[in-house]
């Protein structure tokens, strides 16, 4: 008889309901062709890269040896890379990021993963704030920790502080936060940063260990007009940055991403170690070294976020005339509507009866919205308006 | 206080012998000119990646949206790069394999983590041929398994199987070989792979489980004139193929392979379902797209390994001619000498007293020899070798 892990086979064979949505949508398409399907299920960036990133492919496969084009660089990556990196970070936010305090990883993934290989010990726990990403679950159990969920303040969509202060105990290693925010579009403001920094800086001192704030910051780039995201670690010396290029390049296939321990960390050397050797053990040799290069090179440069600003625009206005409650986007490409029924599920399954492709937020443990992607092309968005319009008609 | 993973710190920390003496020599070469120090530790390949590799870089950002170079690709892969790699692997080995038998990696260790993490229970064991590859036992103790060592044929550097034989029990869930290997350079016989079988099968029925033949094969294609490597499925069912670019295609730092659960695997699809489950909670969303493209086109293309060839005879020549007992390679880059003094440690210590790099097997588990990691500009050999000759006087 064959023993499996029977955890990661279910991992394996069971999709989650953002892929099943799409694999819906692809098969919908066959049926009754791609343009009556208006799918709004996936985060997949519709805008292409800047053109620095093939600019710079082409520059360096011309004026590179095949070998240093392609070689093995250090585990944290090359230094010149660390370098390039950590002055555009110190240009962007301020200063005293040193190379040794980044880490490449093969994107926002892998970041959290060997984030939370490397912090982990038996009995560690981490707050996540709901709406989340459904992997996180998947990351800290993966890595040995328990994930203690809380609910949003459901009018805004900013965190709970009550809620997150009685979800903090002795055994807390960490917060994590993801802002601009997948699924909410929500940005937390300066004053939910001040906020969170001084409760973990309390909770810190009455546990007598620091409680790490975790910052998974992919949609860092992707913010609109008349909104900021603050540096987290400017406000909270145990910050831990999680980023990755997928969105603000357009480039999630490519994987690529860092770490970044700040100065401030307590312990600083230790725990970027264990991050390293954490990194080490998953086999995660050394993120893709062309992608390094241009990644570093790249920093700070988006993709043409005002498609999403004018696609966000468009949406929240003309869902809200239609008399759906939104919550209004600061940032990603990602929206919320409230479902007007009990169930988001089954207000999901009404809107497929008008080809219309939502993800209920069940998907990101919370109840009672729905998100629409609309990393689309606008004119997917103006053919769907209709069909919104008649899903309101049949609902409200 | 903070509490981290102690192991995770340690790994992050303490660099192996290979990498001490590959520093070791670039401050060397600062105080002594690097035409002066002949290191020999690394095993980089110093050959050009194939012409297929660049030129289809710049086709694919030639003729190809940004958006569809670089998206997210399905976990295992794309469909058409998996079932490019499907018809290569079949033309070359002769047939049988599925799309969806394949699954895209982050090279050779991601290759060898999905798998470990994809099969292991608790209790497992994994039976490790030595010399071998040290990352095997940090690997498989990250999967939550133990590993148990073997000592190879001293004479020949193939297995030896009273003790692999002894070394199989009830607990064993598989056994890792590495041919062609590193570090002895040593291609595994037809002969020796049909032995293998046969006992793994008379064992599997003993213990009434399936024993996995994990074949790590990222030297595959790198065999010299006389030698062939056995595609190892054809000769046990129960087989899983890890594979990486990084050597036949001079790509290491890209870091590209596949993993392979051929047709014949026991409970095919739950394994297979398992192993995608283990890259999902590892962090590896998909292995990057635009060098999986680049991976399933160029598959069975390798740069110049004539000059491996070339590398390979003059050194093994050469030092046999001056006394040193070699073990002769069959592929690779490396090639054994016996250390001729009881330590092989301080036996590397003595060599670098002529600015000669080499690594002692201490580095892979198994006692007595020295690694030479031969891929280096020929002229590096001939101007070493009266250094080689000056070591010999003072040793032999």
């Amino acid at each position: 008889m064959l023993n499996l892990p029977e955890q990661k086979v279910a991992l394996g064979t069971v999709r989650n309901i953002i892929r099943d949505t799409f694999e819906y949508g692809k098969r919908r398409s066959l049926e009754i062709g791609a343009e009556n399907v208006f799918d709004f299920s996936l985060g997949n960036p519709s805008v292409p890269a800047p053109n620095c990133v093939n600019d710079k492919i082409k520059a360096i496969l011309e004026s590179n040896e095949s070998t240093s084009i392609h070689q093995y660089t250090s585990a944290p990556g090359d230094l010149k890379n660390l370098e390039t990196l950590a002055a555009s970070l110190n240009r962007r936010f301020g200063g005293g990021i040193r190379p040794s305090d980044l880490y490449f990883t093969v994107g926002a993934a892998a970041s959290l993963t060997c984030t939370f290989h490397g912090l982990t010990v038996k009995g560690d726990e981490y707050v996540v704030l709901a709406p989340f990403f459904i992997e996180y679950k998947v990351f800290i159990e993966g890595a040995g920790g328990k994930v203690v969920v809380t609910p949003p303040n459901f009018e805004n969509f900013q965190p709970d502080f009550t809620a997150i202060e009685a979800a903090i105990n002795e055994n807390t290693k960490g917060v994590i936060i993801n802002s601009p925010n997948n699924p909410s579009g929500v940005v937390y403001s300066e004053e939910t940063i001040k906020q969170l920094a001084a409760l973990l800086k309390k909770k810190s001192e009455e546990y007598a260990h620091p409680i790490f704030l975790i910052a998974d910051e992919p949609y860092r780039e992707l913010v609109f007009d008349g909104y900021t995201v603050p540096w987290v670690p400017n406000y909270y010396d145990n910050t831990i940055v999680c980023y990755s290029y997928s969105k603000s390049l357009s480039i999630p296939g490519e994987r690529i991403g860092y770490i970044l321990v700040p100065p401030t960390v307590c312990e600083h050397d230790k725990v970027y170690a264990s991050i390293c050797g954490a990194g080490r053990q998953l086999g995660f040799v050394n993120a893709p070294s062309l992608f390094q290069r241009i990644a570093a090179e790249c920093d700070g440069e988006t993709s043409d976020i005002s498609v999403y600003q004018h696609n966000a625009e468009l949406m929240y206005n003309s869902l809200t005339k239609m008399g759906f409650t939104c919550i209004r986007p600061g940032g990603t490409f990602y929206l919320l509507m409230k479902a007007p029924m009990e169930s988001a599920l089954e207000f999901c399954l009404k809107a497929r009866e008008f080809e219309l492709l939502l993800v209920p937020t069940d998907a990101f443990m919370c109840e009672g919205f729905v998100r629409i992607a609309y990393c689309v092309p606008t004119e997917r968005i103006e053919r769907a308006l209709p069909a919104f319009e008649k899903l309101a008609k049949s609902c409200l």
